[in-house]
């Protein structure tokens, strides 16, 4: 019913997460309306997102360059860690404002049963940036979830000895998900933080 | 907070309609996640689109080739043209699969308001067709708004006397709740009610 380079447009779309046909439809639509050049910004901004962006080398978040912008800059708080599931969960914590330390970047939760071993985390990664560098604290920001709590749970049985280590502080809705936070139960959460 | 080339990742998804900030930065963390493949499948349909759509030379509906594959369609029924606002009123029309006819797409409704006049609707070009092709009758399918509406009555007093010109029913939509109706709409069911 579409001319072909349309329908494949709209099979692309409708691949995004929460993202029906329906909805793809009149994105295409939109995108065929659009000039050209405001359509091919899209395209470059998806090509050059994926050619620059690149783990960090320190702690895995997203980086332009060999270190992320927080490892960088030398202002941060070296002697503190903050451990997190995915990159879009340092954005959430750096968008209170409350925190100055560094991050680690796990890329995912442990989860036996999906196949998720400790192996598959950046975990042997932390467990030597908090033996080499001066790190005093280590904060597990891990989702409050069934699999965050249990990598949680297992990065302080591991971390024990060497470092003070912290969990953000209940308040989190139970079951959520850190990057939907609002700022302010985060930011009590970043400032009740408990030891473990 | 993201690395530049994350940022415009961000600020051109946002640009989508129905699109807010927080889903674009939802979208971009899944095209980071996804393959280069994946994402570059969707940057060069997009391009694609742009590069090879075009209005078709007769009806201006979307098109690859000089004629859409409506128009090229040698089955389809000549005689019969049925007169929409925009490319999107096409797909909904066919969905129906009932019209067998032809299409011709204005590109939006008469709104003197909006500065938008007949010379900036495809109007001169559906005079000529009608003119010139053996065309028996014209549907007039712009939507039932306030926009649609005046075009369509403009249309009717153009095409009066050169075939006959007829418009799309309005009323109670099938599976609706007579209840929850408006009272234009149920106006108009009942202005329009037929013999059983």
């Amino acid at each position: 019913m579409y001319a072909p380079s349309v329908d494949n447009l709209i099979a692309q779309l409708a691949r995004l997460p929460g993202v029906g046909r329906r909805t793809a439809q009149r994105l295409a639509f939109h995108l065929l309306k659009a000039s050209e050049a405001d359509a091919n910004a899209l395209a470059d901004a998806i090509r050059e997102v994926k050619e620059r962006i690149r783990p960090c080398s320190r702690c895995f978040n997203l980086a332009e360059e060999e270190l992320c912008e927080i490892c960088a800059d030398a202002r941060r708080d070296g002697s503190l860690i903050c451990v997190v599931e995915d990159p879009s969960d340092v954005i959430a914590l750096e968008r209170t404002h409350e925190y100055r330390g560094l991050y680690h970047v796990l890329g995912g939760a442990l989860s036996p049963i999906d196949g998720v071993d400790p192996e598959h985390l950046r975990i042997a990664e932390l467990l030597q940036r908090v033996e080499g560098d001066e790190v005093a604290e280590v904060l597990l920001a891990t989702n409050p979830t069934m699999t965050g709590e249990a990598t949680a749970a297992y990065l302080a049985d591991r971390l024990r000895g060497r470092c003070r280590v912290t969990r953000l502080a209940s308040g989190l809705p139970v079951g959520g998900d850190l990057e939907y936070a609002d700022e302010v139960t985060l930011g009590r959460a970043l400032a009740g933080r408990r030891e473990m």
